[in-house]
């Protein structure tokens, strides 16, 4: 085995452990919490679907799906970052990017650039592909939790206002997908299942 | 919301579901077995990896991703069939046709025949794409096999003579790739977590 391949292999075993890192959020049937690797299969596959709905149409929807494929590798190391805790946001960055030297570093110099490079467009949120995959991003989690009765946003005590002001990005990213929200969000303070502001 | 954009949410939402079809596979830490979404992220950022071990280098790995992304949907309906049960392959066919009927049929009819022809593509087995995809979904769960001590294949009584030619379609898919399997193979049956035939 080459030395290439086996440094491949390495990161590919790495990988592995994606699976078992915990979200905040619920499957849709309730029966345990989502991981961060098949969250980020659900949102791969969202990119497909909801490609159109980037502003103007101009985007390469295959670097959408890599991004995301790669967007959370980094919680390997770092652990998934509820959104709302802002004590757990507050380190976040610096962990990530210590995630980041391990993991991509792992991969033979080439492969690790590039990962690299689409976990960088992905934060930096500047063009068009990253925007979208932002959006898409937030988008699934509320889904799931408007699906589920609101049961995250119960358990965490989170109101439409904080879902607003934490997601309002998606706006640049799918204008069209942000109003749908908005909407959404309306509907799930009128069921009862989100309160409209912090008590 | 347009009726376009209804549609497109709700197969989102179905999506959800292959996050509790489980596989034979474990995880490499053990700690349970492996579901279908998790799989099919895991396999897309293995395209991103080792896209160059297709033979010739000639294929479109924004494709492969694509391919393996949806190549497991059909398991929402049908289930995931192990493939060394002989019984359960038998009606697979048909199983996974219904399932491809009602889901891609969710979809606006664009995206839906889109993502059939990728899943007609992958199971077709004719294109430099498909058999890269194939190869891939091959070599996942050998390595999640090895590294957990060969748990599955003892758990089902598998040998290496049954993994040899179950999964010799590889060496067309990426032919390096197959002759590291076939020596990791051989490392198995020496450290005595795989058998060499069936007894």
């Amino acid at each position: 085995m080459t030395d290439r391949l086996e440094r491949q292999l390495d990161f590919i075993r790495e990988l592995d452990r994606l699976k078992t890192v915990q979200r905040q959020t619920w499957l849709m049937d309730t029966s345990r919490k989502e991981n961060s690797a098949e969250h980020s299969w659900h949102i791969a596959v969202m990119a497909m679907v909801l490609g159109e709905y980037a502003p103007d149409g101009g985007v390469d929807v295959n670097r959408v799906i890599q991004m995301l494929l790669v967007h959370d590798v980094v919680e390997i190391d770092a652990g998934d970052t509820f959104c709302y805790d802002k004590t757990a946001v507050n380190g976040q960055h610096t962990r990530e990017q210590a995630a980041a030297r391990r993991l991509f570093g792992l991969l033979p110099e080439d492969i690790g650039r590039r990962f690299k490079a689409l976990w960088d467009e992905f934060e930096a949120r500047q063009t068009p592909e990253a925007r979208l995959a932002n959006a898409l991003d937030r988008l699934q989690p509320i889904l799931n939790n408007y699906h589920t009765g609101g049961k995250s946003w119960q358990d965490n005590g989170i109101s439409r206002d904080q879902v607003l002001a934490r997601n309002r990005v998606m706006a640049q990213g799918a204008p069209t997908l942000w109003a749908y929200i908005e909407k959404l969000l309306d509907r799930a303070v009128d069921k009862g299942i989100l309160t409209r502001s912090a008590s």
